[in-house]
């Protein structure tokens, strides 16, 4: 028997031993900020989807609390059918609408007030799941400002609704908190020590939405399943990674909590620094969620902090997006005239472990970009040697893409390299492009000889889109809705990535810093190439 | 300055140094066997499309023998103007078909019979070269069926037309040869002295048209442009690599020739084999002729010569070919009833050598298969341990793609590995298919996560087609003839190619071979399976 089929058969015993279904326990779901816009736009359509799809087949009881003093089980009923039937869209049959009807039958409001003595909220849920005759298995999910989150566990814990109840295996008390973290190492330290106060880390869900998301999700599926690129992701490959997330959104509703973070502590130390962890993490024994998070802590470990040189921050100014002008960040309503808030960060990672150590991470992010997009870009080391000159010379032509000018800082792929060949060489680096947004896939840049004559090399992509492949790519809290009700902490942050991570920037979060200007509708200030891949 | 950046300077710098056009010098193409299906079909079109696209901007004279008594210069005009015309098709307009009579004004009729004494040639090529004051560059290609080349060449000879002549650096007499050279060992060695008798191996083109695919000549550039696969182009990431060239066709009107000749000599002996030279040759150090000749012939010399076991070989019987009933092949015109000709045969090499050593290349080709496909597939090792488990674990499903049954044996990609994954494991070998025909282009085959749940990995292709990419593809013969015309002879086989070539299959030519029957419009005999990759 060959090494290959010995193998398989490894493979396959394993696989049978997991066969099974394991679909979540009845659960109850208390929401506080059940009247708020992630609640409405993205909760509670993602229960529905939930249910809908038949993922929660035990039943998921919901209690929405919230500071509106006229909220009533009605009203929150009412709440949750008008969130869904928007989400829905005009597309939904009567069926679905009255299933929606139907599903809200499981909303309560929850008794006391957010903030306040959760007593009543606790008696509420006993006397719920009594009633019911439903286990002791409860989500308490925080959706709310920043602000609100100490209060509330602090009140969840005086009201004992921090024990997850004894007797049944089952039994839980989940918090998920969303992020912001804290607002830097200080802060997030004595978040968590709070929330540790009451609850294990294993019963703490610290939601980053962008793990959700099919994509990041596949990160994990495409380094460990395809031997082919997992044998080429290291240093003596790959010769940098460029993230970028790109916004065309300006500040829109939001300056009032985000003139005190700006995008280093809304997006760069969240989400960028959740990607980077997930592409250069070593492979884990297993991918459970013990064993992944403590890889990717440790690439938070070997990352070496950052320096105030190391990193571009800007500040959008008036501009055009799709045509049409856009104020500039400090004009927006509730900025302050003098703002030097960042709306865009680009910087320079370096991780310094074996299989990392000279790759550089560039990271970029911004409001107000020329495009929104979201992609990660592994760029692997050009061929050592141009071979190609007996070729060349059959017809006898430049051999080479004709190159546009870089006007700028385009971010996705399909120009990045053009302009990099056309400068240096015939030939480019192969790159491989995942895509979180638009249009989710995988892109695998080549070199291919134009067809006939004379002798050309074109950089061509190899293509994977999900959508032309897949009918139906679920939303990110979809996916992490139904992990925390499974238990399930793989995709959410753990305390000490939340502080490795934010000790990683500590030093552009405290230092005077430069920001500087850019126009709305560009990729930032050009002075951003300093950090970038290019 | 980074590595990178310092590599690309040099190749911008080898690049500059190569540029500058090397159109051919004016050159006297004569042509024997210029009524024959080969000239009219491929040559005369290849040669008027060079034209047409301004590759020969020197002018091309061509010279038409044949053994016709009644073939003189216009006679040779109005073959080439119709056999163009008729590869131009109903789709030109006027003015192009005008162009190709123009053309074809420098057609003239090669005196002398073929085969006889070409004294009368070599006079009237001197006349021409005088008239025209045409440098002594001439190129004698033989469109002949294979008894006939030996008599010719001794022809040439005597009549001293393989003579270079002084004084021009760039005065030629080259010679091309069509396949097969030889039936076998000892008669490919008798031919190649014969020619050597004559004519430096410089001057002989031997041609294998597939070599002149646009594919194949990629496959030198998709190899040594691409630092990502060159790096996992060894027996520590390929498990095994499938070629596979199924035509539809039977036999047709080639009886006479097929007889003798067969599926081994046909095909396996010429284009298969050269396909894996270019496979599994080391890199050169340049791409120049000689540097690539002599580095594919590395590959033979260290491939295993076939013992009789290590291939299945099969025949065609009656059976439907798109729905079409059609013969078998003892039934088809011109062969015997008892014929054992092989119509089919699959088997494996091995090439132990460094790189390859351990990974088997499978060899299948056969005519009346189920579809048209000619395709490299490299099968990348799987990757070592299924990691899924937890994430499995979420919803609970196989986790595994719908296995097809394998009825037969599927050649392409898509269907390969779908079998072999549902018999064995969740996971798929990373494969990369070159295809060559039908729709030239790549497909990467990687494991994503389907979108949502339950937890499942599916086989999903990274694409690349040329025809989406290009506009025109040009066919191999015109490649090749340039080529000729410009004295490259990368893309032809050099005579210790064919001799080791030979050599490889000795054991299955002499010995009594078994021939297995399998119906038309199938994937060959069950038996194959023994020596394919599944």
């Amino acid at each position: 028997m060959s090494d290959g089929a010995a193998r398989g058969e490894a493979h396959e015993r394993e696989a049978e031993r997991d066969a099974g279904a394991r679909a979540p326990a009845p659960v109850t779901f208390v929401i506080f900020g059940v009247t708020g816009d992630l609640s409405r736009r993205k909760l509670l359509p993602a229960l529905h989807a939930l249910h809908a799809q038949g993922l929660t087949p035990h039943g998921c009881h919901v209690v929405g609390t919230g500071r509106d003093a006229a909220l009533d089980d009605e009203a929150v009923r009412a709440l949750a059918v008008e969130a869904v039937h928007e989400a829905l869209g005009d597309g939904a049959d009567e069926g679905a609408r009255a299933d929606v009807v139907r599903w809200a039958g499981r909303f309560v409001h929850g008794q006391g007030t957010p903030g306040g003595d959760l007593a009543p909220l606790a008696r509420r849920l006993d006397e719920l799941e009594a009633a019911h005759a439903l286990p002791r298995r409860r989500v308490f999910y925080l959706s709310l400002p920043p602000g609100a989150v100490p209060g509330i566990v602090e009140a969840l814990g005086a009201a004992g609704l921090h024990e997850r109840g004894g007797g049944d295996g089952d039994a839980c008390a989940r918090l998920v908190v969303e992020k912001p973290f804290g607002r830097d190492l200080d802060s997030a330290r004595a978040l968590n020590a709070l929330v540790h106060r009451w609850f294990d880390e294993r019963d703490v869900y610290r939601i980053d939405h962008y793990l959700g998301k099919e994509t990041v999700q596949n990160l994990l599926v495409f380094r460990f399943a395809n031997a082919l690129f997992e044998s080429v992701w290291n240093r003596d490959h790959v010769e940098s990674v460029q993230l970028t997330v790109a916004e065309t959104l300006g500040v829109e509703q939001r300056a009032g909590y985000y003139e005190r973070a700006g995008q280093l502590r809304d997006m760069v130390q969240s989400h960028l620094t959740q990607l980077v962890t997930l592409v250069a993490m070593e492979v884990p024994s297993t991918l459970d969620a013990a064993a992944v998070r403590a890889e990717k802590l440790k690439v938070l470990q070997t990352a070496r902090p950052l320096a105030p040189d190391d990193a571009v921050l800007g500040q959008y100014g008036p501009g055009q997006i799709d045509g049409r002008d856009v104020p500039g960040y400090r004009e927006e309503d509730g900025v302050a005239p003098d703002s030097r808030t960042e709306t865009f960060a680009a910087l320079t990672l370096h991780v310094e472990n074996w299989r990392w150590q000279g790759v550089p991470f560039h990271l970029r992010t911004g409001k107000r970009m020329l495009r929104r997009l979201t992609e990660i870009e592994i760029k692997f080391r050009r061929a050592p040697v141009w071979m190609f000159r007996s070729m060349r010379g059959r017809a006898g032509d430049a051999g080479r893409d004709g190159a546009p000018s870089d006007g700028g800082a385009p971010a996705d792929a399909a120009d990045a390299d053009a302009a990099e060949a056309g400068a240096a060489t015939g030939l480019h680096r192969n790159t491989l492009v995942l895509r979180l947004q638009p249009d989710e896939g995988f892109s695998l840049y080549i070199d291919v000889k134009a067809p006939g004559e004379p002798f050309r090399i074109r950089r061509m992509p190899l293509d994977f889109r999900y959508r032309a492949a897949f009918a139906r790519i679920p939303e990110a809290y979809q996916t992490l809705l139904l992990d925390v009700m499974q238990g399930d902490q793989t995709l959410f942050v753990h305390a000490d990535e939340v502080e490795a991570s934010w000790a990683l920037y500590a030093p552009l979060l405290d230092g005077r810093r430069t920001v500087v200007p850019y126009p709305a509708g560009t990729w930032g200030p050009r002075e951003a190439a300093r950090v970038s891949s290019r």
